[in-house]
């Protein structure tokens, strides 16, 4: 069993409101069926590919929002990737915002195989944003209110090898990289929609290019896994969103990255081997980690400045530096 | 009260075996006094500032290296050090090798105030390399030899703000950085020694500045707090090790680095409500993080591949990719 897996990672430019599911389930279907001639075995595309990032409007009423929402996957309208997936043997990674039967909303994505079954979901974990109507922003980032958090990161067997999920903010957070390590993750996808301006900090606007990388690459270091970050890019809806759609090696070099800021597909080989070099060497968790001295990690959510520290400060106990 | 720290970020070049203790203090003083010159509160000494990197050699008997441990801090030889900080007004961060009165090895850093008195004292809790003599490789690396492993990462309350230490190796593993974070860290300074060569898979000896840099930034980028990275650095005993000496601020970027092998002073003024840009929005742990879904962080010290992972790959249940 060959352990390379060639990836097409399917940026994706703007999708603006008038922009029907019909019309990107076209612009999906082009990009697979370049992966296919590019010898893809798997297709990446980003977080929320079906529509607009609608998380940048408020709505009275969540239901006027609905038809932003997949009830159910494959639907309708997203049959014919699935088919044309299984007809062309080339799996896929797919973002959409999902309404459970029982009137549940996440931020999700699904991994497929090149037989068109659905072999993994997940359900984003760490939402960003606000969860109420903040009109002093230039645009809204409405994930608190829009979704309801997902509950864990797993992985799965696919394309012989073991498989992750993570959705755009988890990327951020190095606890996201280490929960699919520590289950032996050697492919991590991540799909995002990152807005170049960020409304609390603008001073951050000039850094989302290094951001992101810095994150991405030091996750696939920090655990001997490749990651595929999958960007809807571009002008949206008066909104610009950063590109740079990456593959990046178990060492954290980027192997290959997008140069546009439309629909692209950056398409690597990518050896599950390498995981190896770094996972039985330097990251040998088994041998090196020290679990022992993590408790702060999953005991308590937010900073607690020591008491002594505070008085060294001469802070009052609650309150001071943080 | 001032929240900006000028910080001297003291590159060490090599020690070699002839260099004695005196020599050492020498040259620490002199980087300390120009520290003094360019306004510094802080000079940061690397990992095992006093002597060249003793765990490269195999002894059959530790009694035998005794003389590279510090029984004392300070000691007879250290003192001056200690007097000269006092008396320029200048804090100091060094590294040593600790033997303590009941015989316990650490390797081991300590924070001097500017009135010389020790406000912290930190020991490495990640310890890497080896524990037993592999003749196989051009040089050792018996950290797991010489030295037990520290118990945890603590805060001090010192030059105005929450200051952090770790210790080479440590720097690598993100949840370093995380526990100091959930302290309220703002300035956390890592001393290191890293040979370019690393025996286990030299395809890694190109990547040791890139690996260094994206370790540094990202754990100051996604904690929101100042990272000081200081090298002993040179040829040292037929070993080359790694420069590179940096100042890195809560954003990630690189604020100053080191652009020799030797002995070098690189200043830079860090201003820690800069923290806040970053542990107040994007990183506002207390908003943002999800310890009710990280325990396999401490739940777990190697991976766990699940099986229903492994039979989805054919692997049997204990054994297969991990």
């Amino acid at each position: 069993m060959t352990r390379n897996v060639t990836i097409g990672a399917a940026q994706m430019g703007p999708i603006q409101l008038v922009d029907s599911r019909a019309d990107v389930v076209e612009r999906l279907l082009a990009l697979l069926r370049s992966g296919a001639e590019a010898g893809c075995d798997l297709v990446v595309f980003p977080e929320l590919t079906l529509t607009t990032f609608f998380p940048r409007w408020w709505v009275d009423d969540l239901a006027e929002a609905d038809h932003f929402y997949e009830t159910e996957m494959p639907g309708p309208e997203t049959r014919p990737l699935f088919d044309e997936a299984r007809r062309l043997g080339v799996g896929f990674h797919l973002g959409y915002a999902e309404l459970t039967p029982d009137g549940h909303r996440y931020n999700t994505a699904i991994l497929v195989e090149r037989d068109g079954t659905v072999v993994g979901r997940y359900r984003k974990v760490h939402l960003p944003g606000h969860e109420d109507h903040e009109p002093w922003r230039a645009f809204q980032h409405l994930e608190r209110y829009y979704f309801e958090p997902g509950d864990g990161f797993d992985v799965h067997g696919a394309f012989g090898g073991v498989v992750g999920m993570a959705i755009c903010n988890d990327r951020r957070w190095p606890e996201t990289y280490r929960i699919l390590g520590l289950q032996g993750c050697e492919l991590a996808l991540i799909g995002y929609n990152t807005p170049i301006h960020y409304a609390p900090d603008p001073g951050q606007d000039r850094l989302q290019g290094f951001h992101n990388g810095l994150v991405l690459q030091s996750g696939a270091y920090q655990n001997g896994m490749w990651v595929v970050g999958v960007a809807k890019a571009g002008h949206e809806e008066g909104c610009d969103l950063l590109g740079e759609t990456s593959i990046i090696a178990p060492s954290g070099e980027v192997r290959a990255m997008a140069t546009t800021v439309g629909d692209e597909l950056v398409v690597a080989e990518a050896d599950l081997d390498l995981c190896a070099d770094f996972k039985e060497t330097l990251f040998d968790f088994d041998r090196y980690r020290r679990p022992e001295v993590y408790g702060r990690i999953t005991g308590q959510r937010g900073p607690e400045v020591p008491d002594h520290v505070r008085a060294a400060l001469g802070a009052p106990p609650e309150g001071g530096p943080r």
